[in-house]
């Protein structure tokens, strides 16, 4: 028999009086794409572990508020919360960049490791806390891939002028590199890339790129994904909205977020790995970066966040911890993570 | 102001009559180790998110069963739930194996992709049904440190008749390879390794090793630790006790489990790049596994895996289904996540 103190039906009822609470979630995610699962995630499992009591209704991008404005939605209380990326806001804190990727950072692993048990959520945290929102990681695609293009790149030199789409940091990094780099939205990136009006084009990774059609615009499918090497989404929660929520409804919530973070990761990863077999069968060519374009990638990476750092005293404090957290976990993951990847891969038994 | 539907204070009170529910939750850890914090965790999360109306004590190993007895005593009502390694009990059961990890299986996130995306979970939790058990995997060391060594091992014949502490499938593979094999108890590995009753030993990573003060009795600290790159943990609960729960207890606990796994991986990938510093500048010597030991190690693993699903139906089924995926989940992580690994590891800006 089984020795549980109390058991349901034997016990009296607790009478709880948890209210019912109705949310919108705003996300920058067309309802097709893979992002938009950890939205749904969230919103799912909050539902079920309430019993329906608290329910969140995630929203595509332009449905409440347009995709690239989650963050205003929120912090001025048009919806409760939304499902977004933080680096789409470095334009108001440029250290909100650390709490999604930027270019040769952390693996998503990695990133997880920063923000869960690295001092790195504390710290956004804090820097959210003066735009009235609180945010939980909830959701990754774990590393992208690095572009498709209409021809082969084969150093810097053949990246002189190239009209390619890609946003961000990344988008600065190229365009030192010397690309006339496009931001466009997902929607409108197959056309341009297929009628010529840009050379070449990064989305996410196989399953979202085939979605987009990507891979019959072009041919020859770069990696790894140097700028976006484990991108974290993040839900953001306007403060006022989070400090009136009933504390288990708050704990809810966040175990919510931990799930979502796990769940997409581990779709992406199981979904992007048929996608890229396909991709290749029908004509697609795999083509690594160069060592000569990573090695200045990187180089103008690290200038970009030191003159970031002169100028901001956020990113400044963020960005030192952060390094020093990336130089301890890669000499870790050498030793564990690496060596064995390397080995069983070579091996491919 | 926040467009909510409604909000607590305003709307009245939901009678729940939810349960107050009590359980008790036997682990295979000591209160010492790193992977006690899983089921910590799990206990931790399910008062919050309940409000404290559904409580799990988590007690160490030995308190209420022995740490190797989890799932006998989930199975028969003792407790209503365990927090234990699946590969314990592959006497019972050999695919339990793959709950865990196999040597040169898969790292901890392609292993979580495997489990919730790849068919893996289902398959366990359909196994662990003819034990009257449902699992929920809920905590993972990442890759683990390949043991310690009183003496450096440079070819498979150095490991002939040496007396090593390492349990498992592992350890069938170093028997095979000439290994006189031990099994200890986590507290006894220190003082039969100080005292070269056994030459080498292994136990986690960094962290509990040190824990355990392995780095005072043996010098070579070898990696990687190709036998298991990737240790799920899991919480057990009995049929009978599950079935009685609420539905949002349910849902609740899953979620926790969910935290839990990310929880402990990242505490465990923070913590193991602090102390292996520490223990290098102590004198610690990392030494990476020959080839030739991997390649012997590898080409035996895979005999052993094909004859136990020679002998059992599960194993079969379990083990050709993970084959494929592994096999996916490689190719697609050589291109975004190794390429991307190599490059900033070996240049370590």
């Amino acid at each position: 028999t089984l020795a549980s103190c109390s058991r349901p039906g034997k016990s009296p009822g607790v009478t709880t009086g948890l209210p019912n609470v109705r949310w919108r979630m705003a996300t920058s995610w067309p309802k097709s794409l893979g992002t938009f699962i950890g939205a749904e995630t969230v919103s799912q499992r909050v539902k079920e572990m309430t019993n329906g009591r608290f329910r969140i209704t995630p929203f595509a991008a332009g449905e409440l508020v347009p995709g690239l404005q989650v963050l205003d939605a929120v912090q001025g209380g048009t919806v409760e919360c939304g499902h977004t990326s933080s680096y789409y806001y470095i334009g108001k804190s440029p250290a909100l960049a650390f709490a999604t990727s930027v270019p040769f950072g952390l693996n998503a692993q990695q990133q997880n490791a920063w923000l869960y048990h690295g001092g790195g959520l504390e710290a956004i945290q804090k820097i959210y806390t003066s735009f009235n929102v609180i945010n939980f990681p909830a959701g990754s695609t774990g590393a992208q891939m690095g572009g498709w293009f209409k021809r082969e790149i084969k150093s810097v030199a053949d990246l002189k002028g190239l009209k390619m789409r890609i946003p961000g940091l990344g988008g600065q990094v190229m365009s030192r590199l010397g690309v006339n780099v496009q931001v466009l939205p997902g929607g409108e990136i197959f056309l341009a890339l297929d009628r010529g009006a840009i050379d070449a084009a990064e989305w996410v990774g196989p399953y979202d790129d085939e979605k987009l059609g990507l891979n019959k615009a072009a041919q020859f499918y770069y990696y790894p994904g140097w700028w976006e090497p484990g991108p974290t989404l993040d839900v953001l929660v306007n403060l006022n909205a989070w400090n009136r929520l009933p504390k288990e409804y708050q704990e809810v919530l966040k175990a919510a977020t931990y799930e979502a973070n796990v769940n997409m990761l581990t779709q992406y990863d199981a979904l992007n790995g048929q996608v890229l077999s396909n991709l290749v069968a029908s004509g697609t060519k795999l083509v690594p970066y160069s060592q000569d374009i990573l090695q200045a990638a990187e180089k103008i990476s690290f200038e970009i966040f030191a003159e970031n750092a002169s100028k901001d005293a956020n990113f400044k404090q963020v960005y030192e911890q952060w390094k020093g957290f990336r130089e301890q976990i890669y000499n870790w993951n050498r030793v564990n993570e690496l060596s064995f990847a390397n080995f069983v891969t070579s091996s491919q038994r």
